[in-house]
C-alpha cells in the first residue's frame, strides 16, 4: 500500500500513547499484522515464530519510536519503518523475551496486538512476571476504530472498486454457471478494479443462500435461484466487503417478502447511526425489524464489523457492545435472514458514521454515510 | 491438502494426550494454523478474530474430539474434521472464552499453540485465572517434529519438486534478467512441480547475497556475480525449503573457497546427526568448520529449522538447544558465510533423522538422509 506521511504514523502512536495513558496502561505493544502497518506503516517480509515487537510507551509523544526485531530483519525495519525507528536486534539463540522486556515497566499492564502469538504473550509473562497484558480490543478497543480522512477516503474508494464489481458482474450470465465460476468472475474483476489482494468471494446460490458462510461450490446456478454475493479485499491497504442479493428471473412473493425486510433491517441499522448510539443500537435496530416481521430466528449474526486495514475489526454491531458510535468510525451493516433449505437473503453496505464531525471531511447531513452505492432494490439477473 | 486416513488423526491426539500427561499437562488447545490440519485434518474458511479451539485432554484417547466453533463454522467443522468431531458452537455475543472454559480444568495448566491469538489465550486466561498456559513449542516442542513415514513422504515429494526446480532454472539465463524475473520463474516453476503454496523465493545476487534475509528485487545479474536462490513453498500440505549459490561464469579464487567452506559446514552438520546428539550439537558441528577457516563472524543466523506443515518449526538447530535429534525428524540444515557489500554463499538441504529407526520407513545406514539431492558443487550459470 502508498504509505502515508510520517507525521501521520507518530501521531497515531502520540494518540495510542494518550489512550494508553488515560486507560492506566504502561503502553501498547504492537506486532506484525495491521497494527504494525498502522502505527509504523511497516510489514515484515514473513510473520514467522521470530518475534517483532513495536513498544509504544504511555508517556510517549510518538516521534520516537523503538521496535524489538530479529537481526536479520533489523535493517529491513529501519528502512521499511515511514519516519525511521530505533531496532533493538536480537540474535538466533538469544531470549528475545528477555530482549523485549529491557524496553517494559517490570510491573507494567499493556495493551497488546490481537493477533500477537501466545508465544510471545506467554514469553512476555515468564520475563516479567509482575506485568500485565491485555488484548488491545479488550483495553483499547477503539484505537483503530476511527479513521482519519485520508483513510475514509482509501476505505471509500475501495468501497467504489466494490461496487463498480458489482455493476458488471450483474451485466454477465448466472444460470448455467457453477457458484465458482461467478466467484472467480468477482476475483478477477475485484483485480481489475483496483484490489490488490481479494479475501473472499462468496457465491451462495437457492438453498446454499441459507449458510451466511457458505463459499462458493460447484452447485449450478438455475432460473428461480436467489444468489447471495458478498465480496471484498484490500484496495491501496484499505478494506472493502459488500453483500447484494440477485435473483435469477422473477422473483416469488415470499422472496421479494423476505428481501424488502432485510432492506428495511439495513435501512433501519444505518438510521440508527444517531448522536448517542451504541454499537448495540445498531444491531438492535436490524434485529427489531426482522422480529417484527417474524423472522427473528433466522438472523443469526451479528449486523455489522468495523473496516480498515482488515476487512473485521473493532467496533462489531452486536448485542452487548455499548460502544459508542463516534465520528469517522466506519463499519458494515449487513443484517441478514437465512431460510434453511431454502434460500438466503443478505444486504451489506460499509458506511462512515458522523463524517460532518471529521475535521478534514466533507460537511453532510447525513449521520451515516454509505461508502457503498450499489441499488438496493433485488437485481434480476439472466 | 490430500486428507490422512482417520486413525492417523486420533493417534496423534492420544500421542498429543499422552505427552502432556507426562509433561503434568492437564492438556493441549489448539487453534486454527498447522496444528489443527495436524490433529484434526481441518481448516477454518478464514481464520478470523473468532475463537476456533480443539481441546486435547491429557486423559484422551484420541478417539473422540470436541472444539469450541463459531456457530456459523459449527457445519464446516463437523464436515471438514477428519474422523468427526463433537463441535461446541458459540453465538456472537457470547462470552467464547467462558464457552471454552467449561471444557477446560479451572486450575489445568495447559499448552496451546504458538500462533493462538494473545487475545484468546489472555481470555481464557481471565475465564479461569487459576488456569496457566505455555506455548506448545516451549511445553511440548516436539509435539509435531517427529514425522511419520507418511509425513516423510510428502515432504521427499516437495523436496523433489524443489530440486527439480533447480535443476530447470539453471538452465535459463541469469546475466542480464533481474532478480526479481529470476524469482518469478522460480514461483511459476515451483507451481508446475507439485506446489500449491509458494512461501518464498529469495534471488540474492552480488552484494545482495551478503544480506541472508534479502528477497529479490530490481538489481540486473551479471558475469561475476555469486547468486543465492533459496525458494520453497507447500506441497500436498507438506514444505520444501532449499538453497542453492550459483554462479555467472568462473569464479575467482576467493569465491570458491567461501563456498567450499560452507560446502563443507554443510557437511559437517549432516554428518553430526549421530546418536546422542542434541540440536545445539548440529549448529556446533556447521560453525566450527566455518570459524576454523576465519569466517566465524559472517555466519550470522542458526544452522536450521524444523519443516513439515510449516517451512519454520520446532526443532530449530541453534545454540543453546539441548533437544535430542530423534529418528523421523526432518530439519533444514542451511550454514551461510555473508560478506557484507561482496557476496554471500548459502548450501540448504533438508534432512530427515535416523530413517532407520522409524517403523514403516526403509533401511538405511546413513543416520541423516538428504531429501534434496541437487548437487553441492556450485553450478555455473549463464
Amino acid at each position: 500500500m502508498t504509505p502515508f506521511d510520517a507525521p501521520v504514523y507518530s501521531a497515531r502512536r502520540a494518540r495510542a500513547a494518550a489512550q494508553a495513558a488515560a486507560a492506566g496502561l504502561a503502553g501498547v505493544l504492537v506486532t506484525p499484522g495491521p497494527d504494525l502497518r498502522y502505527f509504523l506503516g511497516y510489514t515484515p517480509a514473513a510473520d514467522t515464530e521470530r518475534l517483532t515487537l513495536l513498544v509504544i510507551r504511555a508517556d510517549d509523544d510518538g516521534a520516537a519510536a523503538s521496535a524489538v526485531v530479529p537481526r536479520l530483519e533489523a535493517h529491513d525495519l529501519e528502512v521499511g519503518a515511514v519516519g525511521g525507528i530505533e531496532a533493538v536486534a536480537w540474535s538466533d539463540g538469544e531470549d528475545e523475551h528477555a530482549v523485549a522486556a529491557r524496553l517494559l515497566r517490570p510491573d507494567g499492564r499493556y495493551a497488546i496486538s490481537d493477533a500477537a502469538w501466545a508465544l510471545h504473550v506467554l514469553g512476555l509473562q515468564r520475563a516479567l512476571p509482575a506485568s500485565s497484558y491485555a488484548a488491545v480490543t479488550t483495553a483499547l478497543p477503539m484505537l483503530r476504530a476511527v479513521k482519519s480522512p485520508e483513510e475514509v477516503a482509501r476505505l471509500a474508494a475501495a468501497g467504489a472498486g466494490a461496487d463498480a464489481v458489482f455493476a458488471e458482474i450483474v451485466t454477465r450470465p448466472f444460470a448455467g454457471r457453477r457458484e465458482r465460476d461467478v466467484a472467480a468472475d468477482l476475483d478477477a474483476l475485484l483485480c481489475e478494479h483496483g484490489h490488490e489482494q481479494v479475501d473472499f468471494t462468496l457465491v451462495c446460490a437457492g438453498e446454499n443462500g441459507a449458510d451466511p458462510h457458505h463459499e462458493a461450490g460447484d452447485r449450478v446456478v438455475v432460473e428461480g435461484d436467489m444468489v447471495v454475493m458478498d465480496f471484498g479485499g484490500l484496495a491501496d491497504g484499505y478494506g472493502s466487503d459488500t453483500t447484494r442479493t440477485v435473483h435469477v428471473g422473477p422473483l416469488t412473493d415470499r422472496e421479494q417478502q423476505v428481501h424488502d425486510v432485510v432492506r428495511a433491517a439495513q435501512q433501519a441499522a444505518v438510521d440508527a447511526v444517531r448522536p448517542g448510539a451504541t454499537c448495540q443500537d445498531v444491531d438492535r435496530a436490524a434485529r427489531s425489524v426482522v422480529d417484527d416481521a417474524g423472522f427473528g430466528e433466522h438472523f443469526v449474526h451479528r449486523t455489522g464489523h468495523g473496516i480498515g486495514l482488515t476487512t473485521h475489526e473493532p467496533p462489531y454491531m452486536v448485542e452487548g457492545s455499548e460502544t459508542p458510535v463516534e465520528p469517522g468510525m466506519c463499519f458494515s451493516v449487513e443484517p441478514g435472514i437465512y431460510l434453511p433449505g431454502d434460500f438466503g437473503v443478505r444486504i451489506e453496505d460499509i458506511v462512515v458514521a458522523f463524517p460532518s464531525g471529521v475535521p478534514g471531511m466533507a460537511d453532510t447531513p447525513d449521520a451515516a454515510v454509505r461508502l457503498n452505492t450499489s441499488p438496493h432494490e433485488v437485481v434480476v439477473v439472466g
